[in-house]
């Protein structure tokens, strides 16, 4: 199928973009001794999953059980899930996937959640690696402090059923010199209470040139730089030709000067802003402001003159690729030739 | 299943709130002679639609054809879509869409949309009846003046294969003097062009209780009343006992004072703001705002002492409940005592 032949609005993905993405960011890693661990909540494909360790990926990571239970449908092996897993029902699902997958992994900032894993594995075959998550300044999950970090990984360490697995943490953009100190610390104390730290674990697009950087860190994690976005080019940390991900939508209406009705709103691009003015770049329409969102219509605005006619076709760069990757069952690839391929998004939906 | 076994986050809707909402509106159109055509945008479930339907409302509105046409699969009779239908593959929907509904309608605020339709009904055994879309002041799509509208009425009416069946617009809140003002001048210039006006079609929750005050206007057309959320809370039309939708979600984290972390992040309550601050009323907790969300991760901060466990479950009420039943693949529908339903909210996906 030609692209011209699909309806709008479409999550269009290029797949030349995503793949030159996927190896030029796992060189940057290899360069710096640095295993990768993508984040595949961006996509949700088991397709680019394989690129992605095709590539040289160390494992992939997840932020949600049924994230980790359908890639582990499509064969991937090594899963991270960067979650405090809670309650009965998740423990069972999390209990019956790791016997399907050769290395899994979870993380907990808690000790309700320590006591919850280790009562679900205790009379497993095999102990859980069990990681601890770190609040290195993000503040969002994570123990506060170095010391707390220790206490928990004893508490792994001693807990039936699971084994201390390393420190993740999920970092403050810019917070690459707060991550360095607190695992520095932290890997001291450890030291000192007699237990191993197989590894350390940080992630983040913003700051992912400066990966390398930071001392002690011997894992990344990161998601939207297989597609990138306008948060990313915002950021200076990418440019409009990396992007692989637009959603192509039609203009409907033309109602008044300098204001042109397309098909994509909040449904397809999302609300989220992210510290951005506007809702998406029109590519090739620098001057144009994606102004505002109704939940089917986005609304353009510029100064001037005529633009855009009824029925007309443009691309647009989310300010968030994830969660647009997210609002759809599908979404179409792209190849060289402009042929279109439907993919379904396997792993969204299931929002446990 | 009952409640309290159900994984978070989860999307619950109260059935007993739902169809209080439902009979109340019908009620008040009853009683100020309104034809009251609901939204399904918002629930997207047949089963709601059903209800709406038995309780009196004349026929349901959709935003785009996907909605429709599974609105059509499970027998519904009578749809608007109040949305500019272009390109030829969904003028080819539209075409088979109609031949299975008993009155199918659409809307068009410009030439190049009712020369698409024309074109696809030229030939049909039936003419499908298009209103005009007219822009009362809400700056999206929609004729800026009357005297547009009767021009595209006039069009409407000498196209091959359509119908003139009346004005439609979406107001802005508190915009009913415009929506008077605007419709009388347009069934006068009509009257003069030899053209009869069928119906006047306003809508929106915001003024939901003074729809009956518009004159001219013959049917309303409303979305968010059958669930409610924060937004009309903070409009002062509904409160908080009228809110049917909620997220269920449970606090993974309480990593430091003031501030517990939910498994509701913004795939599941949107980052739709939508002119407020935070991101949903948790009940019960009138103290604690949703500050920030990111994917998989909703943070509650107040101030003040401990307030939250780890494992603790929680409702909140989202902004928006119309983008909140569509990030799900389903709904969970809870009867008076306690039991839980699983409903495919089976008009969502078909992003087109």
């Amino acid at each position: 199928m030609k692209i011209d032949d699909i309806e709008t609005p479409a999550v269009v993905i290029d797949e030349a973009v995503a793949r030159h993405n996927i190896e030029e960011y796992q060189a940057h890693c290899d360069r710096h001794g640095l295993s990768l661990r993508p984040h595949i909540k961006t996509h949700k494909l088991p397709h680019f999953a394989k690129a992605q360790m095709a590539a040289g990926a160390v494992g992939i990571t997840c932020q949600k059980l049924s994230e980790a239970e359908v890639m582990a449908d499509h064969g991937l092996d090594d899963i991270l899930i960067t979650y405090n897993i809670l309650g009965p029902a998740k423990l069972a699902r999390l209990r019956r996937l790791v016997e399907r997958v050769g290395k899994l992994c979870v993380t907990a900032d808690n000790a309700v959640v320590i006591e919850g894993l280790s009562a679900a594995f205790a009379d497993a075959p095999r102990a859980l690696p069990v990681m601890v998550e770190c609040d290195s300044g993000a503040r969002r999950c994570g123990v506060a402090s170095p010391q707390e970090a220790v206490t928990l990984a004893q508490a792994i360490a001693d807990s039936p059923g699971l084994a201390f697995a390393g420190l993740m943490t999920y970092p403050a953009v810019g917070g690459g010199a707060q991550v360095q100190a607190f695992m520095a610390e932290a890997k001291r104390l450890l030291t000192a209470a007699g237990l191993d730290c197989p590894a350390v674990s940080s992630g983040g697009s913003p700051d992912m040139w400066k990966s390398g950087e930071v001392e002690g860190v011997t894992e990344y994690r990161i998601g939207t730089y297989i597609y990138n976005d306008r948060s990313l080019v915002h950021h200076g940390v990418r440019g409009w030709q990396d992007c692989a991900l637009s959603v192509l939508a039609t203009v409907v209406s033309v109602p008044a000067p300098g204001r042109a009705i397309i098909d994509a709103g909040s449904k397809t691009l999302t609300s989220d802003l992210i510290g951005l003015t506007g809702y998406g770049q029109v590519l090739g329409h620098e001057d144009v402001e994606v102004s505002s969102l109704s939940e089917e219509h986005g609304t353009l605005v510029w100064t001037g003159g005529e633009k855009f006619r009824v029925g007309q076709r443009i691309h647009i760069v989310p300010n968030h690729a994830c969660v647009v990757s997210n609002m759809v069952d599908f979404v179409w690839i792209k190849d060289k030739a402009g042929s279109v391929e439907k993919f379904p998004v396997a792993a969204r939906g299931g929002i446990t």
